[in-house]
C-alpha cells in the first residue's frame, strides 16, 4: 500500500479585474473578482517539485487580464473563454472558473426625472456602488464537457409579517413557541445550472438578461408567498425558477434565518404588537435546499466542488 | 504625586435595533445599530468597584428598546431623546450617542412600471437590503449642550475618467509618473455638524430629507468636478454642502484613495488605453479634510471623540 | 416531468458555546461554534410548510447546550454525542455536525521560570486567547454510518527562505521570472478522516492526542522540507501524516499563496538580497490536494459537504 | 463669510511591509501594517489642485520600503525616523506615523524539550503566526515636538471566575440581576504616552523590552484582580502601568465587556453552576479610560488623533 496523490486543483484565486468601455463618451463598468482553478496531471510537481508542466497561478493572472482587452462580456462568457483557453494546454483534464461581480450605479446628477426619463439616466462616467449582493458565475470542465452555472450571493431580505412557524416536533428540548407572525429575514445564495441548450447558445446579452430575471423571480416568490417555513420559501423561490425556465436544469439555495426577535417590553410595562425586533448576528438557521427537475436522477459533479449548498 | 483616573466613558455598543411600523398594511422598517456612552462622575466604580451610579450597560440597551416602541422617527431624533433621558441623572455630565442606519428598498412585484408610476412603489412588507453605505448620527452631550452631527459612511464612488495627478514634488523616493486620465475611486465618510438652529428645531422630516439632500450633492460634485487632485475633490465636496446649508456650521470628511492600476499589457503585445484595470486592496491613500466657516475659530469639542477624522 | 425537491439539509449554524470545567480551582475551558445539520424526509416542509417532523432549529441549539452540563470532552467526541441523539428520530436519514474550536492559554503570573518549571503553569482561571488558528472537527452521518474528519484552519506559516519556484511552463502570457530564493507563506488548513478503527475507540484524550500530533507533524514538514513548490509542500504535509498514522484514512489540504513580492529598492540606488517584501492580500494562489493511499478506490461523500476543498 | 480648509492630512494607509533580517542563518521577521500621515500646507491642493507641494502617497510608501532597507528595529524607532524624514520638508508642519505589528513564532522542530533548552528555540527560519492581537506604535508631530505612544490591539482574556457586578444603580428600564460570579471577557486595547525621557534616549531593545513589561502587567493586573466592575478592572491594568514606569505620562484603555450569559438549563430539569455560556457577538459592553498622573494638567494633543479612545 502505497501514499498516492488524490484530487487537486491549484490556480489564481481573488483576481481584482475592473474593465472600462469607454468606447463612447458613456462609459460601462464591469468589475470582477475572479478565480482559476486548473485539474490536470499535476503528480511530478507534487512528488517531485518538477513544475514542467505547471502554468504559474501569476500567468492564469495575467491571461485574464489580456483577456479582458478584448472586453469582457458577461462574467459566464469571459470564464468560457478562460475555459476554453486554458483546457487547450494537453496536461489538463479539466478546471474550475469562478466570478463575482460586483454592482455599480450610475451618479444621478442634474434635473433627473422629466417626464420619460427612465432607464439608464445618470451620470456618463461617474458611479457609486449599489448594494452588497454579488451576481455569481462558474463553468467547470471535466471529461464530460462544460457546465455553467449562475448565481447570486447575499441578496439580504426581509419580510415584516406573512411568515409563521408553527406546528413542529416538540421534545425535551424544545423551548421555542409558536408564532403565526414573525419577521422572515435571509441573505439568498443561490446557483443555477444551465442546461447545454442554453449555455452552447447564450451570448452576453442573453446571460445578463438571464440573471436579471431569475433574481426578480427569487425576489418576488419570496416576497409573495406566505411563509409557514423558510424551507418552504426556498423550495418556492427554486420552483418559480423553474417552472419559468425549462433550461434551467436545477437550482440550489443556501439562506440563513437571520433571526429577529420581538423584545420582550413587558418589564417596562409596555406591549410589543411586532414592532420592537432585536437582529441577532449568531446563531443563525441555516437552510440548504436542490430543487431539481424529477426525470434527472444523478448528482451532476459540479455540485461536489461548490461548499455550502447542501 | 498620585495616578487618577481622566477622562471615561462607558455604555451599550452596536445595539441591533429593527423598528417595523405597521399601522398601515404598508409598511416602514427602521433598521439600526445604536451605541450609547455616558460620561459622568464614575470615580467610585473605577476605584474601589462600587456601582453605585451606575446605570447599567444593560439598562442602556433596555432603555433603546423600550423607547423604540413609540416609534424612532430619524435617528438624530431618537438620539436626543436618549440624550436627554440619560442627561436626567444628576451623576451624569454628558455623553455620546451614536447611530448607524442600514438601508432597505422595497421588492419590486408585479407589473411595475406603469404610467405614472414612480416613487414609493414595491412591496407592502418585503424588502430587499441597498447598498452597503449607513447613515450615520451622533449627539454629543457636554457641559455646553447638545451637539448633532449627521453623516454617512462607505459610500463607494468611482469615476472612470475625469481625473488627473500631476505637478506634485519630486524627490529621491518619488517614482509615480504623472497622469491626466486615471480612474478615481473612494469610499466617503463624511460627518457634518448642525448649528444649533437647524438641530433644535427640526423633526424627522426635517433630518431625513437634509440628510438625503447633503448626500446627494456630495455625489453630483464628485461626479460633475474635474478633478486635480482627491484633496481637491474632497474639498469642492464639502464645500458644496456649506455653500448649500447655512445651517450646518462644518464637515469633515475621510476618503481613502482605493488605487486602480492600469494594467501593463505590454508584454503580450496589447495597449491598454485606460481599460483594464487591477483594484487593490492595501495600501490606499487616505485624505482627510475639514471644511469651515472662516468665522468660527476653534475647534469643536465633538471632534475628539470621532477616531479617523482629521 | 415535474419539479421536485433534492438533497437538502437544515440546521443551526455558529452556536457559540463556552464550557468551564470548575471541578477544581483549575478551571478549564472549552470555546466552541458548533453547526448542526440534519437530513432526512422533509419534502412536507418544503412544499407545504407542514412541520410535523421538524425538530426546530432553536431545538437543536438547546440540545448543544444542554449536552455541554455533562461536559464537552473533545470537539470530535461531542458531535458524536449529538449525532447519536439526532439520529434516533426516524425521520432522519443523516446529518452533518461540526465544530471549531478557539484557543485559550492561561495568563502567566508570578515568578514563572523557576527550574523545572514546565507544562502546565500560569493562572487558575485567567486566560489569553492564542492564535487565530482554529481546531475544527466533523461527523457526517448517511446510511453507511458514521465518519468523523478532524482538522484545522488558518495556521498562517511562513518560510523566509528554502523556498524555490522554477521551470514552469512559459508560455505567451508568462511574465513571472524564476527564483531559487523566495518567501513562502500560507494559511494552512487542512481535514483529515479517521478510520473507523480509530474514530469508534478513542475519546477525548486520544482525540486531543491526535489533533497535536498531526499539527506537529503540518508545521515541521512545512518547515524542514525544502520547497519547489507550493504543491511539494502541500503533497509532502499530507503524506507525512498518512505515513505517521495508519489509521488516519487520507487528509485533504487547502493552501492559500500569500504572496510576498521583493521591492524594487533599485529607484534608490539600492539592492534588495531578499529582505524588504511588500506582502499582497490579493489576488492570492490557491493549492487544494488530497493524499491518500492508493489500496482504497473512490471517493468518500463526506467531501462533497465540504467547500473549497478540491 | 467665507469657506475654507480646517485641520487636514494625507498619506498612505496600511502598508503592509515584512522585514527579513538574515545576517545569519537564523532569521528574523518583522511583519507591520505602517501608515503616514502628512499635516501642513496643503491649501492649494485642496482649493485649486495645485500639488506643487504634495508629497505623494507613494512616495511616502516608497520611502518606507527604502528605510527597511537598513532594518526596522522596533516600530517606534521605524517611525521616528519616517516622521524625522518627513518633518525636513518645509511644507510640512506635522504628522502622525503609525504602525500594527503581527507576531510570528518559530515553529519547533525535532526534539523540543532537552534540559536547559529554554528560550528561544525552534526552526531557523520557519514561523507561525502567533495571536490575533497586535501590537501598536504611533508617532505623533506638532508644533510641540515629537511625541510616542506605543500600545496593542485586541488582546483577547477571559476570567473564569473572580468577577462580580453588583449594587448597580436600579431605574424603571433596569433589569439586569445582580452576580457575584460571573465570566468576565474583553478585548484589550491600550495606548500609553512615554515621557521624553524615555522616548528620546530608547533604542529598539527598551522599546521592545518595554512593550513585553507592559503587556505582562495589563494581563497579570487582569488576572489577579478581583473584579467588581470591569471598570474597576480598567483603572486597575492602567495604574499598574504607570506605577511601574514612572517614564510612561497616562495610558489609555478601550476594553468592550464581552457578555458571555449563563444558558438556562432548567426547562431541561439541569442546573448550569457557572459552567455552560452562550459567549454574544452584539452588542457589547465598552469601558474606556485615561490614567493620568494628577500634577499633569490638561489634555495632550495626541489624544485628539485617535478615536475609540474615550
Amino acid at each position: 500500500m502505497s501514499i498516492v496523490l488524490g484530487p487537486n486543483q491549484y490556480g489564481k484565486a481573488e483576481v481584482r479585474l475592473v474593465r472600462i468601455d469607454r468606447d463612447t463618451a458613456r462609459h460601462r463598468i464591469t468589475d470582477l473578482s475572479v478565480t482559476s482553478h486548473l485539474r490536470g496531471d499535476f503528480t511530478a510537481t507534487h512528488e517531485s517539485g518538477d513544475n514542467t508542466g505547471v502554468i504559474a497561478t501569476d500567468t492564469q493572472k495575467n491571461t485574464m487580464y489580456a483577456f479582458a482587452r478584448d472586453g469582457v462580456g458577461s462574467p459566464e462568457t469571459f470564464l468560457l473563454r478562460l475555459a476554453r483557453h486554458f483546457l487547450a494546454a494537453p496536461q489538463l483534464t479539466g478546471g474550475r472558473w469562478l466570478a463575482e461581480q460586483y454592482g455599480w450605479e450610475r451618479i444621478a446628477v442634474g434635473p433627473h426625472a422629466g417626464p420619460g426619463a427612465r432607464g439608464d439616466v445618470g451620470h456618463d462616467h461617474a458611479f457609486v456602488r449599489g448594494a452588497a449582493e454579488r451576481r455569481t458565475a462558474l463553468v467547470h470542465a471535466d471529461d464530460t464537457g462544460l457546465t455553467v452555472l449562475a448565481g447570486l450571493r447575499d441578496v439580504t431580505v426581509l419580510k415584516s409579517t406573512g411568515s409563521e412557524f408553527s406546528g413542529f416536533l416538540r421534545d425535551r428540548y424544545t423551548t421555542l413557541p409558536e408564532t403565526d407572525d414573525r419577521v422572515l429575514a435571509t441573505d439568498v445564495s443561490a446557483w443555477w445550472r444551465y442546461e447545454p441548450s442554453f449555455s452552447e447558445a447564450a451570448g452576453p446579452a442573453e446571460y445578463d438578461e438571464r440573471f436579471s430575471a431569475v433574481r426578480s423571480i427569487l425576489l418576488e416568490t419570496f416576497a409573495e408567498l406566505h411563509s409557514l417555513a423558510l424551507q418552504q420559501t426556498v423550495f418556492a423561490m427554486g420552483r418559480a425558477v423553474l417552472e419559468a425556465y425549462p433550461d434551467i436544469a436545477e437550482i440550489r439555495l443556501s439562506c440563513p434565518n437571520n433571526h429577529h426577535f420581538l423584545v420582550d417590553l413587558e418589564p417596562f410595562g409596555l406591549d410589543n404588537p411586532g414592532e420592537v425586533f432585536f437582529a441577532a448576528d449568531r446563531p443563525y438557521g441555516l437552510i440548504e435546499a436542490a430543487v431539481q427537475r424529477s426525470e434527472r436522477a444523478g448528482e451532476h459533479p459540479v455540485w461536489a466542488t461548490i461548499g455550502g449548498f447542501v
